[in-house]
């Protein structure tokens, strides 16, 4: 019963969440051996003023 | 101090929110022994189209 | 597919973990109207050396 | 690579987050020996009907 | 800057996150368009009796 | 009630936890307004052969 959670700066269009989805749990099955149906997966779209990299804000760089 | 996080689909209508705040609370404190004021609880509603299962999302089902 | 997370300071018994995951499943499964078989609940046993509360290390209170 | 989220209830205004990625950042940098630009942060500001201390929804309280 | 984090049931081995590691990271850079180098990934082995499904441990289905 | 999660590879000392507990729990305290006592806070030191950065496990860098 994987579990896979994925954080993301801005928008994704529906084709690349789905892209994602598919990609992820396929190489999670493969790789650990664990059945597709079990990995539940979520993905988060974060906004650019709530992320920060090396302690500046992604909108700020 | 414990921490709890839960992550649904779909939106919750305020009185699941007090509902599922209270009841785990309560479970937790039973069962483990821990003050209820010391647990602090996060509900996450994310939207169908973030979330996959067998890789596929929650919203093309 | 709820996804519920509980982070507890300590180590807790396989039974109290068995009444955790049981109570939990069954609150949020009545108060959300999901079916128990889809909701994931991991439980995690941290050490008092690394949870702080007003900034100051569980292990030294 | 540190990964820092934070969770707090309500909105913070730009400033303020400015002022958390920032200052974080030089903390864990410092107190932990990692270079300023491997570390990652996420701040999610989280509404007052979703997070509970105690059983009790903090909007309710 | 994206953040992935993976649990699992059970030990992997080395060449088995290497390949998620690998793996999850290319999909996300793909479909996604961000740079390989900008992910962040952790895996996390949980143990079968802190895991539960449908309020039941996993060590005890 | 501030939530914070903060994931670092390899070991701390007890010492570099504290000042993390202590000087991160005090830059939110003062950039939030949220007092220092309300402030939940972990630490995980995660293994170097379960992150990775551009797809590559640290340990492999």
């Amino acid at each position: 019963m994987p579990y896979v959670s994925i954080r993301v700066a801005g928008k994704l269009t529906k084709e690349q969440k789905q892209k994602i989805a598919k990609g992820v749990t396929d190489v999670i099955s493969e790789a650990a051996g664990k059945p597709k149906e079990s990995i539940l997966l979520f993905i988060d779209e974060e906004s650019r003023d709530s992320i920060a990299k090396g302690g500046v804000l992604i909108e700020d760089m």
